[in-house]
Formats: C-alpha cells, sequence, structure tokens
C-alpha cells in the first residue's frame, strides 16, 4: 500500500548504499514507497533475474537504473569496451522493468585537454546506442552534471547541453535526467526545464551543502539541509509535462554510515516536507 | 625590463600569498614581470599610499585590484555595509592606479533559497556602483565564478550572464573578467567570449586539477598541470579584442607552502609554454 503522500516517491538505491537489493526492496513496501531507482553493481551482486523477480513481485517500480556511460576514451578500443558495456546495461534495464538507463557521460580521456573532442565522442556514443536501446524499450536518459564534474565524470555540464544532445534523436530513445543538485545554480535551469519537455525522463532530489568535502562526491545533502528550491524545481518539471516518480539519490558519507531505515525515514519526512 | 616573452604577464599576487607587496615588486622587477594583480588586504597591510608609490616607482602596470563586491545580503544593513566598502575599494583602486576592480559578487545570504533575488540584488548593486566607479576611471569587472561557489561566493555562475549583467551599463563602466578555471568547462564559452568583444576587463588563467580539496578553495593548479585548454582561451580572449595583460592567479595551499620565487619562476616558465 503507497503512503500518504508518496505517490511519486522513488527511493534511489544509492541513498542506502548498504542495503542490498532485498534490504532495499523491503524496506520500500514496508514504508509504503512506489518506486525504487536501482544500481548495476548491486543488482549484479544480487544477481539480475533474482532482482528483477524481487521487484516484480514487491510491485515496485524501478524509476531507472543507473548508469550507463563513460563513453569518452583515449583510444578506440576504450570506446568498444564502452558500447558494449552500455549495450549490456541496456540489457539488464530491460530485464529489470525499467524505461529508463541514466547516463553519467564521462570526462575527458586521461591527458586530454580537448572537452569539445570528449563532447563529440558522447555525441558518437548516443549514435550508437540509441536505436539499440529503443528496440528494446529503454530510453537512455544524459544526466548533465554539475561542472565541477567535467573533467573526471561527466562533460555534459548544463541541462540545456543535455536536451540539445537528446534532440538529435526520437524522443522514445533518447530523454535527460534532471537532478536538482546538478543543475540548481544554472541561470538557465528554469527555461530549459521547460525546453525539455517530454525529453524528461527521470527527476532527482537532495541538497546542496557546503563545504563540499574533498573530492566532492559524496557532499550531498538531506533535503532541506541545504540552498536547493527543490518545490520550485519540482513545479517546473511538472509544469514541462514529467509525471514520473521523483528519485531521492544522495551520496552522503555520513548517511551511509546512518542505518538505513533511519535514513529512509528521514528522506520521506524531507521529501513531504520539501519537494511535495 | 621586461622579460622576453612576458610582455603580457602580470602576477596576481594571490599566486604567493605569504609576499608582501614590497617582496613581491621586487620579485616581479627582477623577473621583467611588467605587471602586478594586487589585493585589498595585503595592501592595505603594506599600506595603501605606501602600495602606490612602490608599484608606481617600480615601474609595473597594476592590472587589478581584487575585490570588490559580496553585494548579497539578508538584509538591507548588510547591503548598505557592502556598498559602503565597494565605494572604498573604488577609491583604493584609484589610489593604486588601476583601472580594474574584480568583482565577486555574493552567494546565498544565510538561510535564503532564493538565487533569483540574490542575482537581483546584484544588479541592484551594480546600478548603485557603476557611476561612483566611472567618475573615478574604474572599471567593475563581473566575475563570473565556477558554479560550485554560487551557495557561499557567487551567484554570478557562467560568463553569459556577468556579459549580460554587464551590458545594463556603459561599456567603460562595467566589464567581465575572464578566469581560465571557471570557464573553462562551460560549453558556450568561446561563443560568450565573443559575445564579451570589449567587456572584458580582465584574463586570469591557472589550472584544472582533480581531486578537489576539501571547501574546494584551494585547489588551482599551475598551468600545465591540469586539463584546460589556456592557450586556446588566450587565443578567444585576444581575437574579442583584449590586449591587456594575462594576470596567473593561483590559489593552492601547496604553492603557498614553497618559496615564493621558485613559484613565480615556474608560473613564467609554464607561462611561456601554455599561454604564450
Amino acid at each position: 500500500m503507497i503512503g500518504a503522500g508518496l505517490e511519486r516517491f522513488s527511493l534511489n538505491q544509492a541513498t542506502t548504499k548498504r542495503w542490498t537489493v532485498a534490504e532495499a526492496v523491503v524496506a520500500c513496501v514496508e514504508a509504503g514507497v512506489p518506486g525504487v531507482g536501482l544500481w548495476r553493481e548491486p543488482v549484479n551482486s544480487y544477481g539480475l533475474e533474482r532482482s528483477a523477480k524481487l521487484v516484480r513481485d514487491a510491485g515496485l517500480l524501478v524509476t531507472s537504473l543507473c548508469r550507463g556511460g563513460f563513453f569518452t576514451g583515449a583510444d578506440p578500443a576504450d570506446r568498444i569496451r564502452s558500447l558494449d558495456d552500455n549495450r549490456r546495461a541496456i540489457d539488464e534495464a530491460a530485464t529489470l522493468g525499467t524505461g529508463v538507463l541514466v547516463l553519467v557521460s564521462g570526462g575527458l580521456p586521461t591527458g586530454s585537454r580537448d572537452v569539445g573532442d570528449a563532447r563529440a565522442q558522447v555525441a558518437d556514443a548516443l549514435g550508437e546506442l540509441a536505436p539499440y536501446a529503443g528496440e528494446r524499450g529503454i530510453r537512455l536518459a544524459i544526466e548533465p552534471l554539475h561542472p565541477m564534474f567535467c573533467s573526471d565524470r561527466c562533460v555534459v555540464s548544463t541541462l540545456g547541453q543535455a536536451v540539445t544532445l537528446a534532440e538529435q534523436f526520437p524522443v522514445e530513445q533518447v530523454g535527460v535526467v534532471v537532478d536538482a543538485y546538478h543543475v540548481w545554480w544554472d541561470p538557465e535551469v528554469y527555461a530549459e526545464i521547460a525546453r525539455a519537455g517530454g525529453r524528461i525522463a527521470c527527476f532527482q532530489v537532495c541538497d546542496w551543502v557546503t563545504p563540499l568535502p574533498e573530492g566532492v562526491l559524496l557532499g550531498r545533502g538531506m533535503m532541506g539541509d541545504g540552498c536547493i528550491e527543490l518545490r520550485r524545481l519540482r513545479e517546473a518539471v511538472d509544469a514541462a509535462g514529467y509525471d514520473g516518480l521523483i528519485e531521492v539519490e544522495i551520496f552522503n558519507s555520513r548517511l551511509w554510515d546512518s542505518p538505513g531505515a533511519e535514513v529512509l525515514e528521514l528522506a520521506i519526512a524531507r521529501y513531504r516536507e520539501h519537494v511535495t
């Protein structure tokens, strides 16, 4: 049974990273949470088919699989390996019954200073993969990552850039992720959300808190602990036509050290207070 | 005498932070460096008039004074204090004989989630200060800071945003800073440099290196140690019509712990290799 006000709540399992797929699924069902965002590594640790059966039997919606991408490479062999791995990720997404594969596109190849070339590699890889994904009912969702990740994780740095990339492909094959953490600072974010419209394949929330930790990856905050206008972003995404679930996705080493049940309970309370 | 190939080299004194104004000036003259970028705190420690005389007697060009700004505040009293302080900064810039006051515009006021309001405060402050600056021969130079500083230092996050702000004012009163560190990731950076044209009041270089340190402020790299296409940016700034000096500005705790003379020598070598 879905909890009051939780009709659109989805737990991205990175938020409770120490839980297995089974632990996350059981906790979501108990809490009345209708959706989960899954990650490839814990899914494959638990078993792909076993994970698929588990979420299906539990009646949970798999809102996305994280993640494909990392398309950029120093040589053709790197890029061939990446495409092979992304085809596997698409197949896994299809097995899990989600329609969305989140893409973190990759940073600059080691030693490269050519961000333009890296961006061209991302476009090329999408061209290779989009039809394969479309045939399997999977939508590739380009996630713009905060510009502080441009060199080492993702050369797609703004929502506008992601939308422009996505628009080169059929709407059912390629969409975008709007992750509040990555886009809140952008002076163009509301205009770009409106432009994204039906391209929005996934909406994720957490909060921006400072100071950032070393390496900056694990410094995301719980909703309400930072400065992002989450409700305004949610309303903008809704107004653009997005009616899917909202993933809570928080990479935070302190939260990972807390019991998963407490993190989920807090996330639900903060979601009600700051997002819905 | 200016060193070979150093005609446009300016040492921003933050790069050799432990040096007094006098130490920096002596070292620049010895190294054949024609310009310095000064900071208010060390200038005021050494004495404003005394610093002005020192650089004038040494024949150094003061390429900028850092910094004014921090316009955003939770209440009107904060904003009045900020405007007063910025008028003092403009006066100091005039005394030092530079034409450029670099502005770090300020982040979100404590507890605020309204980045739109903070941006409006920046525009309002510029409206108050631009004529005052113009009367004293000082150009306010809006520096877009990397989006990772949006919440706590500067809500002006892209060059395009800075140019649009600057364009509301006469070109001799308000310009922009192009700091490679803050803008290199931007898919629009080359288009925006071209659009900036005669608004470019200052060009700064260092490099982007990862992992970023805790707090991210002191993680800038020496030119050549990271992934920024410095020469391409320099050529773009030149093509836009900028013919001023190029400031080397590196906040890096490891460099600050090294002898200033070694840092300057390395900066000169790397500037020759990666910028000119």
